[in-house]
């Protein structure tokens, strides 16, 4: 039971959040689930961190998040590095061995043909990965070269072919990048057309500042998608969907 | 015995320090206390994080915090969430019998007139609560359109009627609000001005920001009373306020 | 073992990672070196913290560094307050008592003749101390006046006198100090300079936000020494090295 337990909100559907992890230690995720394990749904070992983390300990995390039904996966970065060096089935098979049972599909910072990217995304579904997929380049001049149709077209390809999420590159920074400005602030004409031409549960936006995450829950809805969220953040972001910080009071 | 004992300077009345805890877990705070929960006298359950964690755990940490003679209180929204809805007698109710001795009276997203708000806080001593109040609005647009002579006397009322601090909002981010202006800064008018218009240790500033903090210390003196600390400042925090750290260094 | 052992890219010659503390938990400490202890090289203890922390706390930490091989020191603004109140000599024998084998000498808040200068750095390298220095002022308007001639000739002349490294001072912010400009952003004019006018395998450079780390690290390679890196940034600091992050993949 839930303190203020008066006070309780039922979401009738809980939006997805992913949670950002740099390298947790095992004994800390062991104690900070215990306070909010119940509202992540996916954690993101961030871009390669995993792999200059001992294995048994990469291991040991995937498995304590497990324990609260919060399926671990690595950073589309890795991926993009494996895949560019030709190795793309060893990336699968480490993940596998790992314990890892979600992957995600980028192009962030490599080039890949849309047959490529459908290749890639098929192949991983066969393997019986969750597959997360992401639009949006790491550097700030490539990804202003996107065009929002290109995104938009992207995004329902990715869907299509079968990935279960599609994610919405917004980086650690959440500046200068897809939808948000050099301030961080969300580019409201692009965001309108965006939301009416995706199907928002496959959705998932990046929202790394309290701000953003404001704007999403007011314009689409408490149980909006959203990732990229501090470790530190998780209860504070289940308060504004439900209502419970000065930003959202009244509003949701 | 502290480290380098030879540099120890006392200081005559310890200025109070209000951390900002969004979620700690109980195992992590038993650690973090041992090395700092000296330098701490309230804790604030920011906004209604109290009402997302287990009733168990609220009731864990209450304890542990009490060990170190720190008060634990749910944050103002809390308060306002609850009295909008009709339930303040519930909310008092709850505040005891999770061990709660502090409570926050504000009205940053609710509308309370004077009366109402001398009620509320009578009410509340009434009940043996420690009583802290804030003054301020949470919403930017709201809280420009309050004057700082509306601020003063708020500020002043609310102890007169007993309120044992006064608390001037600075939100987490410390911007755009209160004395602070778009950047962080202090607005230096109005900062002299209130200052020689309140009982200074009757009030606590918040300064989530280290300027900010410096500011106050410079300006006000070491032991002025600073609110919504994150909890990763406070060692930060006392060195500032003995001169231990370049930015007060000399100065203090 | 590494995860994505596959993906290894061994570094010939490891940069060096200083790491500023502010006051962890010895308990923390410990769960937190066990997922990336391999990669600091030294910890600061931020300027004064050490001395309002209790000594068994000091001490416990200082061990635990030690069988991470990681040297702790405590910060420069500690032996300026303790030099300029004479107190140099206690300094050293509290430094030695509680098990640091490194110090850091600097003048950021006080003023030191070369002469002094010269004498402090020797005695502390004759007591056996690994010596650091540092050069740059707290202050935005002393550093400002420090040329950048004099910062190279300073550099130099510790490492002539015997320092084991000299620190280039970016503060914890990153920002309006040394070779940072307001933003953060370094300047490129300064840097090159500096940069070919220096031994860089004696020198550190504090660099506390991820787009400084990221410049030094394209435009002096990925060993280059970084100081003031935020004890949760060590991994992401390790994979920028490696080229596993999308703002040095396939640069490195």
């Amino acid at each position: 039971m839930k303190a203020f337990e008066f006070l309780r909100k039922s979401r009738e559907k809980l939006g997805i959040t992913v949670v950002l992890d740099k390298g947790l230690s095992p004994e800390f995720l062991r104690d900070y689930l215990r306070v909010c394990g119940e509202y992540i749904t996916f954690v993101k070992f961030g871009w390669g961190t995993s792999a200059v983390i001992d294995r048994d300990i990469v291991k040991e995390k995937i498995e304590i998040y497990k324990k609260y039904g919060i399926k671990a996966y690595p950073g589309g970065t890795l991926f993009e590095v494996s895949y560019s060096k030709g190795l793309f089935e060893e990336y699968l098979k480490e993940c596998e061995e790992l314990g890892f049972e979600t992957v995600e599909i980028s192009d962030g910072s490599i080039t890949l043909s849309l047959e490529e990217r459908e290749d890639i995304i098929r192949k991983a579904i066969e393997r019986g990965f969750t597959v997360l997929t992401e639009v949006g380049k790491k550097s700030v001049e490539m990804d202003r070269k996107i065009t929002l149709e290109e995104r938009i077209e992207l995004i329902n390809r990715d869907i299509d072919i079968g990935a279960d999420y599609v994610i919405v590159e917004g980086r650690e920074s959440g500046k200068s990048i897809g939808l948000f400005d050099s301030k961080g602030n969300v580019k409201e004409e692009d965001f309108k057309i965006l939301v009416n031409s995706v199907p928002l549960e496959k959705v998932i936006f990046e929202a790394p500042q309290k701000n953003q995450q404001v704007y999403f829950i007011l314009n689409i809805g408490p149980d909006v998608n959203l990732g990229n969220i501090s470790y530190e953040d998780v209860i504070s972001l289940e308060t504004l969907r439900k209502g419970l910080r000065g930003d959202t009071f009244g509003k949701v």
